[in-house]
């Protein structure tokens, strides 16, 4: 859809305040000249002007060209979109801690929290507006369809976002994982080839799991260290809420001829249903399952046995984030960025070198 | 703080639309009129009424009596106050479950869903009041102060609430859990005493344990059946969000001379870090310590052992506090229920008659 006019001089004097271009008390152009600068007309000119002093942003005087308004705060909205997710706030709320801390230095900010899957789009693309936010940080993409861009866009801030699933032309901070991986693999010495079982923690749809960076780089590290690759048939996904289908899923793959001796799960927040699945069949961890899992949830360490996690950091994934955007709206250059995830090695998969943990075979012999 | 003469006039009337006694389209009485009717000046009762009118709740005409506006939609204000403790929008989404299937036969409402403890009281109240709600359903009590009564009572809207902790003069429903307690203590047959441990999923402080009804009624079970009673060296309390220090108090009760051997868990979600302490501990459940909960949260099915948990039937909690509210908008009497509580059977305290599982003494050995 294309901007009309009236909208496209709004957001230009929008973007032009929130990079602080303007500044509080600052006059714009007068009418006369707004009108040459964008090449529109005086009506246009003047519906844009109007919802502008509308929103709060500016003040008309008669005779006098607008002036930018002062405002008490400065906000920034940090959108996110938790569905509710057993242990899942938890995991938002890492986010939000790096985040505030970053802008505890910047008090001129005031960081406000805007949940898309239960407000909507369109509702918090209308809070953000009229509360003077000056840029947007939004946990991840996947819960944002087109139109929930279109409704951000249109508000002509800018935008930092987190996740490992970058989105082309956006700045972009997430975690590296492909080393914590590797790391993960050197520690994996099974007598036999491994046969994985990749658990999704929340049904994405098949089609789908091809676009989780988790479970790609999973597939690459599979493939460069012993040669298999991951197949349809060697997948479980849970759907929303219903974990006792989920467990009974587990419990299908476990008990086939080429039983999985590598689990892979794809957030620790499904760890308790998968150990129970394993309880069930009599299974032991990690004698005849080695497990990993990524995520790093505080729950992760006292499931049993503690899971062994790839932690994303998502703390300083919310802390770089935060500085991108002030540097942006200091004028700075910001891209892209990664930083480092790291292992935490747990009783369901151990770190073999530095525990001097034997590895048994499938028949609970030491190897 | 008394209301003004402003508030009163607006609140009554606010009331009388909400409670339909002024109905879509119906005319007010004049302006001379409500003067007298309220024993106030003209300027008091137009401040009111520009203050409905703002309100989109009735419409002003020239030289007629103000009218009540059509609304597309009547709301019920669903409260709840999460803060987002692990397991718990599990909790609150069973109550709403029940609620919003009442509300299923009666399109004329729609239900819209509040949380006081993100958003605050006041904002909350304020939301309501522009909402065209029309009554209020409340999740609990405890998380409301004097302040959050006093907004949402202003509005002079009809309250239901929900919580096993009923107060004087409200309208409440909650589930009787004293006959789920007896069931269990009849099960519970011990070579000794029950030594127990009650521990608490929230951090209320000491002070506020008894007016917990869960505890309560916990310690007039242990009581009744076993002439004993709990202390406060029995209970543990997790603060939020620290699990580890919870672990550690747990660890440290199990590591008394006069172990504990039968633990209360004031809800499932505190499941997983109790297992572990008892697994470190190197204790088995049931057969060391029998464990019992509260709640029947979804995940308790999936610890090891599963938990025996009383469940206090949310669901029907919300039916029934919707079936209520709609009596009263019906101008129909209602006054408080409790409902039947159940007990669900699992591992963690087997039942012994139904399964046939024996008690073991402390040693291990069978009874």
């Amino acid at each position: 859809m294309k901007a009309s006019p009236v909208t496209k001089v709004k957001s230009n004097i929008q973007k032009d305040i929130a990079l602080g271009v303007l500044r509080e008390g600052d006059r714009l152009e007068s009418v006369r000249n707004l009108c040459r600068t964008y090449g529109t007309s005086k009506d246009t000119v003047c519906k844009a002007l109007a919802e502008l002093a509308k929103m709060g942003l500016i003040e008309l005087e008669a005779r006098k060209a607008p002036r930018i308004r002062p405002w008490k705060e400065k906000r920034i909205a940090l959108l996110y979109a938790s569905k509710t997710e057993i242990f899942y706030d938890t995991f938002w709320d890492e986010y939000a801690q790096g985040i505030l801390a970053a802008f505890e230095g910047h008090p001129e900010y005031k960081v406000e929290i805007f949940n898309i899957a239960t407000s909507g789009s369109t509702a918090v693309a209308e809070a953000i507006e009229k509360e003077n936010c000056r840029g947007i940080i939004s946990l991840g993409y996947q819960y944002f369809d087109r139109d929930n861009f279109r409704h951000l866009n249109e508000l002509g801030l800018p935008m930092v976002f987190t996740g490992p699933d970058p989105m082309e032309g956006t700045v972009n901070i997430c975690s590296e994982f492909s080393a914590a991986l590797n790391e993960i693999a050197e520690q994996l010495q099974f007598p036999e080839q491994p046969i994985p079982l990749y658990c999704l923690h929340t049904g994405t749809g098949l089609k789908n799991v091809a676009y989780s960076e988790k479970f790609y780089q999973t597939g690459k590290m599979l493939q460069k260290h012993f040669g298999i690759s991951i197949s349809k048939d060697d997948i479980v996904q849970r759907e929303y809420d219903d974990d006792l289908a989920f467990l009974a899923q587990i419990t299908e793959k476990l008990r086939r001829r080429k039983r999985p001796n590598l689990a892979i799960l794809d957030s620790d927040c499904i760890g308790p249903v998968f150990f129970r699945a394993l309880h069930d069949a009599g299974l032991r961890c990690p004698e005849d399952i080695a497990v990993f899992s990524f995520d790093n949830l505080p729950a992760a360490q006292f499931t049993i046995p503690a899971l062994t996690t790839i932690d994303l950091r998502r703390a300083e994934t919310g802390r770089l984030a935060a500085q991108h955007l002030l540097d942006i709206l200091d004028g700075k250059p910001a891209t892209s960025t990664q930083h480092s995830a790291a292992v935490i090695f747990r009783e369901s998969f151990p770190q073999k070198t530095a525990h001097h943990k034997k590895y048994k075979t499938n028949n609970g012999e030491a190897k």
